[in-house]
């Protein structure tokens, strides 16, 4: 029987002794507040989005990072072929399709890459996940209006829909390979009052995802460590400002063994 | 006689629970700032930029943004795509026309979108907008260095050249549709100490301009409530830095009453 | 003999007085943070880069920053044109050279920035630094995994050269010349886990070149400023996010009498 957290906790541990280098391809808005997630989580953060670069970049990158929030053609066509390079020499893909249902193009690019790439981690919330899994589901901006379904339900078959991890957040995360199901109880709701901290979790996501190739378990520790920092920033915020910060803070502080003991991850 | 600040506490209390969606096409600057200061006073901020999506994605909000603080063609190009469906479909649009007076192309591309589309609410500093109303006014960068004349009067002029409400904020903002003028007296002189407070208020007042068509009564909201949160952040400030933080916790906690009872608008 | 920290005091005091426009063409990352430590140290921040505009934005400007970390040919182009134009009419230009070493792409942009203009200050670490003087050294993302040997040699040898002052910075910065080095031993170890403060360290650097036209003394000045902030934020953080915050709030209240007392400026 395994011991998730147990396992979560120890991935922390060698993250920070291994420090990889975790490349991202994303959104205006998140490029700071990520990289620093980056950062405190242990790993080191690039940003490099030139076609002229990326496939360079990506060959000392542990794991690349795909996110679709402020997408243009020239940014999708920098992040195939980033992810082309990745997908050739083994560097796993971590792709957050943000807003993907609040346009043809966010769905549009979404289903590209999905099938053009080889995903290691989908990482959405359950409207942008049903949407792409064709279960229904609607998305407003970048916000689930509603998603379409059980959300276990929904993990599992966009996990076996587009053959990689899903990883669907919200006040619970569920994760699968399309066998698996886990559960992930760790979070806060002042999450859902600081932007990116979506696209910030499928960073720290994709740092874990640098160190196993167990993504199934990269997934539910990445989640598990950012839900667990913020359960520990709340204890000091006056509202989604000072949370902020206080994450980035204990995020720094977050120890392998402080995940073993408050890591909530769980069979479904 | 109108009582301004009961009906600004009323509308963010309408705003808070009709959750508007804000499309906004803005500066690489404040992408960030921006988002937060949209999610804190209670709408859905969403950046998106693309030529082809801009038009789809402004269908689905109750106001858009257009601020040219880090302008080029592509993203001029984008804006006027989401502008003339703004217009076309009764969205609400404001527009910050951040450094217009300092180079050529602000200024022209300033007076284009005035020219080529319907704005609801023009939000600027005294520099900006008297530079726009051909009123003198001198823009280093993107700070007034000095304003064409009286403020009240730049703003009424501005309002009725580009028959807008046009709101000129500072010390005290001073806001007209061309025949009525209002003061909103809150605010914090720590404001001008944090990078892109003003566009940040300019989305804040697209929020409120998304829940009401009376755009003189929601750019003094807006500009009442971002000046209050302001006041409330400054309490517990010990500079700029930490301002900000206490900004986006008091924008957050901000009630309808607490407007009602602490924002100062009154007929000039 | 003279007193390098009281230099530094009197050339803080002079750039509050004179608040200098530093025109910044930079990456997307540090966008927001750059701004905000340009405004706290006391100059006028504005980020622009389109090639329409560069060239007369920098003609109002005190200095330019030109930092590649996340380039684009576009926005190389851009540089070129801003900084040409600022090398005619006297502007000083720093330079920030982000994951040279890294990628052939940053390599060679640094390079041609390097050879085609005239650059007052090269700030950067140790790593892109000894890549671009030859020395070897090893960059990886955007940190430095190894330099090519003795740092202070390093800052003397690019700045030979380069024909530039080399700010090489690290825990502590070596400054040279060509002929002169210096060294500052302000700073705190929490500036590594907060993202771009380097990037914030080359404008805070430019902002004082804009006051004199002694570019090793602004930078040696700059360093210092930036370090003994540092410093001062470190003594109420908890951890990288509060410090980032209060670090904000120290640039704010640094006065030329503080940076006279604190700054460790040596001859090396």
């Amino acid at each position: 029987m395994a011991n998730w957290n147990e396992q979560a906790g120890n991935l922390l541990t060698k993250l920070r002794d291994k420090k990889p280098l975790v490349h991202n391809i994303t959104n205006w808005v998140v490029t700071n507040v990520t990289a620093n997630a980056l950062l405190q989580i242990g790993a080191l953060p690039v940003m490099a989005h030139a076609r002229e670069e990326v496939e360079e970049m990506v060959k000392a990158a542990g794991a690349l990072v795909l996110n679709i929030g402020t997408l243009t053609p020239p940014l999708v066509e920098a992040m195939m072929l980033a992810g082309k390079r990745a997908n050739q020499i083994g560097v796993p893909v971590v792709f957050d399709p943000v807003g993907a249902g609040a346009t043809r193009l966010r769905t549009e690019t979404s289903r590209l890459l999905l099938r053009e790439l080889s995903i290691a981690i989908l990482r959405g919330n359950s409207g942008e996940i049903s949407v792409l899994a064709g279960l229904g589901g609607e998305v407003k901006g970048v916000e689930a209006v509603s998603s379409g379904g059980d959300r276990g339900e929904i993990a599992k078959q966009a996990a076996r829909e587009f053959r990689t991890v899903a990883a669907l957040t919200g006040p619970k995360d569920y994760i699968s390979d399309g066998e698996r199901l886990l559960v992930v109880g760790n979070g806060h709701p002042l999450l859902a009052a600081v932007t990116g901290t979506g696209c910030m979790s499928s960073a720290v996501v994709a740092a874990f995802a640098a160190v196993t190739d167990d993504y199934l378990m990269a997934a539910a520790a990445g989640l598990a460590a950012f839900g667990l920092a913020a359960e520990h920033a709340s204890a000091t915020s006056r509202g989604p400002g000072s949370f902020q910060i206080a994450l980035s803070d204990a995020l720094y502080h977050l120890t392998g063994a402080a995940l073993c003991a408050g890591a909530r991850i769980k069979d479904a």
